[in-house]
């Protein structure tokens, strides 16, 4: 099979994390390569990224998707790893014409955003991805199996976090470019906090147990002076199904990198995963404790999940390899597409996650402003 | 010295739990024994039960008193372990009279009892030790040590939790003895999941901080049918210093047995300890994490918990040497007072700490009915 | 029932480790107690000592035997914990007298004396116990449970350790009393290292198993300088039903502090158990791994293991507790013998196990001088 | 910077282990690509294999090497993924030709085909990897860096093991083709447990230490009936300083997968890594532990480390990334040799290690067959 041809969008800044971290994921299974880019906002500094990267270089991304409606670069998806404000543009300039698309998230900036591009994916049927890396991870897909099959029964409690220390102290004042656009309304939105990292621990209550959440009661906090956007997130939430969830994120918990995971209690069995040790998933009926492990060979991973296993027991794979995953599920999407005969795609987190994920943040912080009044979703 | 004559009050029911782990903490020193009873509420069963103690039995616990008074039974302090609705009579009692206790949490039933209790207390300059077993592990009071002289700096969250799933099903329906009376209103008053244990995770969040919980917004779930009390608890709280608290108990979380603990974040680092490996705390301050372990002949121990700790590192002391550091507090308290030379007690808790519980516990099940309207404590 | 009473032989030196913990051990139950002692060497300081503890004092312990024998005492039992060359004495004199015996290990100085002494106990028959704490702990009982009902098949290796560092340097020239007469052959014997703590790692590897070793190879090394006994106890070994067994100990682990423990893998799965994490005991056989937790309600504890257990799950049991289980099998059978209704007493190590473990160090001792020639035991 | 050229030797086979987890760790980073290959030892097989990876193909490795030669094919290194028997051949051809190589590990099938190639490798100064994957690890190399810098003193004891239980039944009659090989004298050589797995251990107690081992006593059982080689493998080595390593390693411990890892004692300190938690590393100095995370922005790695380090704190690198960094190393050596600025390469396993390697199994082998007789390397 030929490798598929990708096109990135962003990521060329000097030292960008998520550029460096996708190029990988999509390098790491020899199926697929970065071809072309618009990788900067500059013209000129996107063309001298992409000869510095080595591959066909575009001034921006309108004109690197023109080339590819003419028949003048091939490309199978673009990813998009553009700030924050910078997702919807290409997004939606892609999913128009066609293209599928592997999205950073949060999706986009606003709801009305993302309500408009999850009706453009919905209605053009375009294969779309929302990066939420950790689901990737296949103790976090077989966490979703087991409930979707009733392991533990139904869903009455769900704990979900995410815990970092980096914004304890004003790193935006001294440099830090990560913290700068994170706490500055313009480039990140409403949220801080919420937006950055509650949107995992809200992706942990949600995508594994495949519940919506219903309303919200928050307490957003701003710890250090002078900062306009939250740095710590706590909600509880009442779930579709009626259970609640407590899901909470906080940058000021020194010492904590990235801490996040969830506990799901249920009527039969509970479920403990913890990103920082992902390659073991807790299953918990009363006597005994199981420690189920990542790898090939255990008859724990349905034909689902083991599908998407590189390596045998006793040898881990962990970010880069999560990340390449969900390329993957984008790329059996299509290969699927076009008749190719590769196993189904896992259900990864789509636009519509996306979407929930956008109006989740934004009721938080609308109960938040108001004490923690319940608010829908 | 002399060893300290105890007087237990309840306890002697067959197979009761408190009555024999408090027996065992009072002897495990060999300087405390328990040498009278009024042990149960029944005269001609709290007679028997004595008897088979081998201790000198009383019919109930105002004649024990009253023989103490008179000068026929030689008492140093009564232990109290007698069902929740049935502690302040004789703490009342035992408190007028001028005799120290040791007392099962929760303190009474409801809050106006230990209002009158605490005055009492005070008033009566009374040594009075509220049960809260996990104070008394070294690792919980290093914990307080260490914030009380500002390693972790100003502190600015507290997540404090209590998991269990013994109540997952309707157990009180099937003859357990320990469920019939926690989720019975007129044995366990307003709160059992939030009585039972979600007071021990407020003391994790108050105790070891030095803070006290102003006002809460709490949502209190019964999952189980047919149960009038709640059996999952949330709160979130204010602090006195401006701090969140995110306070969480339950008891459906299953294959979880006494999972309680706390993180505590500060603007110079964070601690984080659980109850079931209570022998290290986590100490986080940005770059290496620190563990700290239990044990005689390590730096890290002020005098005040070293003078608690019974084995050299390596050996760990766990819940019955938690209880018994208890007893041994209120053992110096009493000692000191007839002018015995022994180390300083620990500040551990006291009549108001059983004051403050009461007073959060009512506050969540208010702010709960008010659909997570912020309640003051 | 009446407490037992118990004698105790050495013990009462200023600051003496093993006369407080088997004090405690003995007192936790409150159904023994120290009523008599001759707790130190020299008669005047033993009958000072007793007059401090509170109890019966004797001179000697042979004085204290005699009155037991003429009737002027109340004994049911006497705990040995004089130094290591003068467990001898009392043993013998105890056993002879028909008092049954609580030892502190190693059993005796010789193997010509210990072959004395199991021969007097066994045709004697008088409870005899020997105080190897670590398999009074629950976790360890159910492994010897366990692999006696065949649950992990026929043994075919074994990994047992001990890793302390508390004797990296040379403590004893810095008054350390308890590495004083532990490196000084007068008062150790033959072996430092693996006499004080390998009999430890031997004791995992054979009481558990219920195998027996028959020969080994050692390298015994001594890292400090000046010196005179090894610091250092390496040993393959060869058992009775021709597995294999490696039997490690060193003192010079810097930061290592009671880090002993075991794996066993047999021919259908496999255990490990750390005595520092004692609390739960490891069982793989392939797929998942399970974790057993020890309390009261569990149905992996078998009815003899069960019966000694003083808590429900989630707390926990440790050192004293384990150490009071000991003198809980001593009690056991001297009750029975009595005819008193008790449960049996688990097989506990006994006389027999003393002999093994004493010829065990010096076959070890004897090949490791001929370099590691393989040696009989 | 253009991409490294790559060809790879063998590694085609349907399900081949080795041949994909090179290709995945050589496209990782983006920098370095495989073009060609003799990916089997039938010429026809071979050619299949190339066109279905998409890459130029070659019957053998004779004729790559011969186009390479001939300025036919661009190459900048080869991979050997042969089985074992089949290494030295390729790496004599590729070395006297003077093409760069990595090369799996054992180096050769016998210890004279070893000495000769690594005489050609310091000949030639052609650069040489052998790909002991775990050796790339960031840990496993801060751990190097640390003992070499005296963090932990002079070294005195090491323990290293590596525990499987794949082969704890006669897999090998079951039709799985990994055991075959590796229990087949033809085709593994003078042992199975130590030449495959007793390796690693052997690496990590001298390529972490930079300690050379002087001599053994060794025990290799079978317990496996049938088994012509060694199943369990059991090492006392003395080391090039005197110390003392216990060297294990076993492929009957049921439920253990690939759990490798060292304990490193010095006059300082210790040193602890285990396999399977990769992502730490415990160092212990006598009071609390400290526990070393993987991630960039740590000030506990060298600036050497940090060099290889792809991701920021709290987001773990494996097996895959420990593998690339191999290569990476290799990458290293090339580009710096043709004037490319890149980092300095971390003193990855070469040849030497390699024949170290070789040497120590073929003593251990001997000293077993003379019950253990110390036998020098």
């Amino acid at each position: 099979m030929a490798k598929l041809k990708v096109g990135m969008i962003g990521g060329g800044g000097p030292g960008n994390f998520f550029g460096q971290v996708h190029r990988r994921a999509i390098s790491l299974d020899d199926t697929r390569e970065v071809v072309a880019g618009a990788l900067r906002s500059d013209p000129e500094q996107a063309m001298a990224a992409a000869k510095q990267w080595g591959i066909q270089g575009y001034p921006d991304y309108a004109s690197m998707i023109a080339a590819w409606k003419k028949g003048k670069l091939e490309l199978d998806y673009v990813t998009i790893v553009t700030p924050n404000h910078a997702h919807f543009g290409p997004a939606k300039a892609a999913v128009e014409a066609g293209l599928p698309v592997m999205c950073e998230k949060p999706m986009t900036f606003t709801v009305a955003e993302s309500e408009k591009l999850a009706a453009l994916v919905k209605k053009g049927k375009v294969p779309f991805a929302l990066a939420h890396t950790y689901t990737g991870h296949p103790m976090m897909m077989l966490a979703k199996e087991m409930v979707g099959r009733g392991d533990i029964g139904e869903i009455r409690k769900i704990e979900a976090w995410y815990n970092q220390g980096w914004l304890a102290d004003a790193a935006e004042k001294t440099g830090n470019q990560q913290a700068g656009w994170r706490v500055d309304p313009k480039r990140a939105g409403i949220s801080n906090c919420g937006g950055d990292i509650g949107t995992h621990a809200f992706v942990g209550a949600t995508w594994v147990t495949g519940l919506k959440v219903k309303k919200v009661s928050a307490r957003l906090n701003t710890f250090v002076k002078g900062r306009l956007l939250d740095d710590d997130f706590n909600v509880i939430a009442e779930m579709s199904n009626g259970a609640t969830a407590v899901i909470t994120a906080t940058q000021i918990a020194i010492g904590y990198k990235n801490d996040t995971g969830f506990r799901i209690y249920g009527t039969k069995g509970s479920l403990e995963w913890h990103q920082e040790r992902a390659e073991s998933l807790l299953v918990r009926r009363g006597q005994s404790d199981e420690v189920l492990w990542i790898g090939g060979g255990f008859s724990h991973f349905t034909p689902a999940v083991a599908s998407y296993l590189r390596l045998p027991s006793g040898h881990h794979e962990d970010f880069f390899e999560a990340l390449a995953n969900l390329h993957g599920s984008l790329e059996r999407q299509i290969r699927l597409a076009r008749g190719e005969k590769v196993p189904a795609p896992f259900p990864h987190p789509d636009a519509q996650t996306g979407l929930d994920g956008l109006r989740f943040i934004a009721a938080a912080v609308a109960s938040s402003k108001k004490k923690g009044a319940w608010t829908n979703v």
